[in-house]
């Protein structure tokens, strides 16, 4: 058995991991917020990662697949305002140049990139090595280090859980993670890093991080799109001799689901977090599909918006989806309250007022039985809102 | 051969159809507009019809099924401000009521009831058989049944042509459409009537009318989302005698078209209307798919919204699409300007200019040749605006 609790902090926690991050011109607003940073290790690491779907992977991704299988790392470099995507061949020889330059500072070992910002130009290399000079290679900056990788976020993402087993040994997992909008199932555009100190095996790595991941950040939508930068990296130092599978899987789970909801919450422009739940349905594909238009459904999320129960838009959602459905098995509820069944499809003035009131609230859960089968899928979205236009329509100048 | 040309308003000029449209009461804003319309033919009509692929197809579309195939007709009753959706067995029920009251005014041979507005309430009986009162059943008012059928249209969609054959025959297509939010590739949330005078037999009818839809209404996209009441239905009902099938292909593929700009012109609080051709794809499948997810990305619409040249999101949108792509056989054109290619990645500050100059435009095309192969796609899209969120965040209230 063990005990799992929250720490203060992300990546400051962790044994043997520094981290650092500083302001080199290329934000200019708001002023305290760094643009490079870097996360080291004093032992190398194993490192599993996801990446975006995406086939226009960035530099920085085609630049990680150089290394072989089992390959480990002691250093990952991050940028802000340039994602390096579509740079072509020349996006790579810049990450090789800048690591070049960041030999003289530090001893290397098959140093990872990860950028985020705006597609189609290439790094500034002499803004980012400058970062160089600047940075406290010692420093457990965490807090310095998430903001630095924050593009349209309005908060910085950091979590910690450190685990003690029965006999004694402990361990610790600490994260920070990026993203707001263009967020989507199936990899958000979004930037996470989770360090351990735990001695973890590498395919305990693989297993536990692809499970994680399917359970969080590939089932939240903010707007359906998926960018060319999406990362997950686990990075493992053992520096803590302490390991158990199912502790680390909790942790994992919790931490990579956290900060999926951290996202959500940021959503651009977003006020609301709905989970769209779908059972009943004849699998859990099926499941998966509605659920998933229910969250990129613009007509939908512009009713969360609105606070209008109207759920003719939630049904004709599911309808759309192409899946299995029937209108007469088919039952809506929010939260608690039935909204739509066979026996009562028109909303009376008592359930819609009911229905008013849980709208109101920052979160809630919609929950669509099909009442077919046994599949099922959650996904969770956000609302869509005149802020979210506006970010969107200026976001680069 | 044969000419065609344009009329001025549109099921009006066609022999033996007559139409109409009041207000009883159900559309209070804006009060000139009616809520209940018909069009009818003294000559019983073969009729075609497309409807939404949407599972859960409202009433009217299950009370046209119930007839066998090849049925004629001599009468359509359409009504706003309600969808007649998710009423379940109740709702087609109405419809029959409604028709055996409407009785006791016309002769009906297999009436058609079409329906659009909000999903999820019964239709007040009382108050659209209050109509047959106020009709004028020999009318040819296709103004007032166009603006009848408008939700949230911000202006009324009629067109006509007429097509004179050199051995002096001569026939006449006239159609009214409504349709602004609610609209994807693969049937929009539409009603479209098309009736014609000519004697085109109807294996013609189903032909041509698949091959129209195919090439207008399903290649436009306001929001992504399908309703559960879209409908096209071309009537003909022979009253004139002429007909061509290459002349009425070309008049049909033509006013089917036209209305679908008119549609997505009119898309909920857009300003632009952008044409995304996607050539040189592995085969038309593919560039569809990438097609449409250009004209349903919400980045995208937000970045013609801002007129923002920003091609990094026209390329991540392709790249997530799902088919095959390399950033170094693509090239983005906005029309004429080539805006990305492999050797002019980054764009420079004249190009960026004429860019955009070109995005100023209410209206223009974006082009991306993947260089792989021959496979080809045009859809077309609108851009996304405050107005959209607020439209919808406030509709039904």
């Amino acid at each position: 058995m063990f005990n799992l609790y929250s720490l203060k902090g992300g990546l400051d926690n962790v044994q043997g991991f520094f981290c650092d991050g500083v302001n080199v011109g290329m934000k200019t607003t708001p002023k305290n917020d760094g643009d490079v940073a870097f996360i080291r290790s004093e032992i190398p690491c194993d490192v599993s990662a996801r990446f975006t779907s995406n086939r226009f992977q960035a530099a920085p991704i085609k630049h990680y697949q150089q290394y072989p299988d089992g390959f480990q790392t002691n250093f990952i470099l991050m940028n802000a305002k340039n994602a390096n995507a579509m740079t072509g061949a020349k996006g790579v020889e810049d990450i090789e140049a800048i690591f070049k330059e960041l030999e003289k500072y530090q001893p290397l070992q098959n140093p990872i990139m990860s950028s985020t910002g705006v597609i189609g130009y290439r790094l500034n290399q002499k803004k980012i090595t400058s970062a160089f000079d600047k940075f406290d290679f010692n420093a457990k900056s965490s807090d310095k280090t998430a903001r630095s990788i924050m593009t349209t976020d309005s908060f910085k993402k950091e979590l910690c859980f450190k685990i003690e087993m029965d006999d004694g040994t402990e361990f610790t997992i600490g994260a920070i993670c990026k993203g707001a909008g263009m967020i989507n199932p199936a990899m958000a555009t979004m930037l996470c890093f989770i360090v351990t100190d735990a001695k973890i095996p590498k395919k305990d790595m693989e297993e536990l991080l692809s499970e994680a991941t399917e359970g969080s950040f590939n089932r939240i939508s903010v707007d359906g799109d998926t960018s060319t930068n999406d990362t997950i990296m686990l990075l493992a130092n053992g520096a803590s001799q302490g390991y158990n599978k199912e502790a680390f899987r909790e942790a994992l789970n919790k931490i990579t689901f956290e900060l999926a909801m951290m996202i959500l919450k940021d959503g651009e422009g977003s006020n609301k977090l709905v989970a769209f739940e779908v059972k009943g349905a004849r699998s859990d594909e099926e499941a998966r599909k509605a659920s998933i238009a229910l969250s990129n459904s613009l007509l939908v999320k512009t009713a969360l918006f609105g606070e209008d129960p109207n759920w003719g838009r939630i049904a004709s959602t599911i309808g759309a989806s192409g899946i299995e459905c029937d209108d007469t098995t088919l039952t809506i509820q929010y939260d608690n309250l039935l909204i739509y069944s066979n026996e009562q499809r028109e909303l009376d003035q008592e359930r819609e007022e009911k229905a008013y009131k849980i709208m109101k609230n920052s979160s809630f859960r919609v929950t669509c039985d099909l009442g077919l089968a046994e599949g099922s899928y959650t996904s969770y979205g956000c609302d869509l809102s005149y802020e979210y236009v506006k970010i969107n329509a200026e976001y680069r100048t």
